[in-house]
């Protein structure tokens, strides 16, 4: 599958995040072409404030492989991942972070403490900002707009 | 039980987690006297990168209280959190952090990001650093000069 391919996938997960409650965000974990996790938020059904996306991604494709790390794999998100999110993806060693929104109030890659580029990350993923930016911006709007 | 006690109690932890060969780090929540969790890092264990003391412990407290956060509870921890971790502790909205160690190299709160001081922090804790520094630096020591 193609790069929008996988980002739709994650779209798509962060729709199904937003009919349940959640701040939609989706996240996809694609090695060598296979799906390794599709995950959404899920902090407020699991009352786990650490229940990003990302995380649960990264959690799902570790078990799935049976390793503590990602490594050559790439994760598709559709918000610019947060802090806690951003020292997760380096610890797991993702080889290329692909994202829709950027995040200026929350995010930590290429907004807030853009922690690829610290001394204390010692390991940085390639970054691609702004992929299907426009869909997943949209969807978070109108998420917040109805729940106003 | 007095802070020294919470504290006594994360060492004792982060030394099981030490004989299970994970990295040995302890992480106490208390709420209003009451301990709620007690966890040590178990990122080998797991295969989970997330896996961190304070994480794990965040999760079991919100867990035991049914709540997405921790507000008016304390951690106690023998290392300084790293920047996930320190994440995840502003989202959990915990009051105060107690911490033994320093680390230089991957801490996040007085040293690399100081997530707490940034714009993108949107809650910051009181934090205590030093706390048995000294028991828990050496718990390191041992546990990487064993290895060597």
């Amino acid at each position: 599958m193609k790069k929008a391919g996988h980002m739709d996938k994650a779209l798509e997960e962060a729709r199904r995040a937003g009919l349940r409650g959640e701040v939609p965000v989706g996240a996809v974990i694609v090695l060598d072409g296979a799906v390794l996790a599709v995950e959404s938020n899920r902090t407020r059904e699991l009352n786990d404030v650490t229940a990003h996306a990302e995380i649960l991604a990264i959690r799902a494709a570790c078990a799935r492989i049976g390793d503590e790390r990602l490594v050559g794999a790439d994760l598709y998100v559709t918000l610019e991942p947060c802090t806690m999110c951003a020292a997760a993806i380096s610890f797991a060693r993702l080889r290329r972070v692909y994202f829709g929104a950027e995040d200026e109030k929350g995010g930590g890659v290429v907004n807030g403490v853009r922690f690829f580029s610290q001394p204390t990350c010692h390991h940085a993923p390639e970054v691609y900002p702004g992929l299907a930016a426009d869909d997943a911006t949209q969807l978070l709007r109108d998420f917040f707009a109805e729940r106003r």
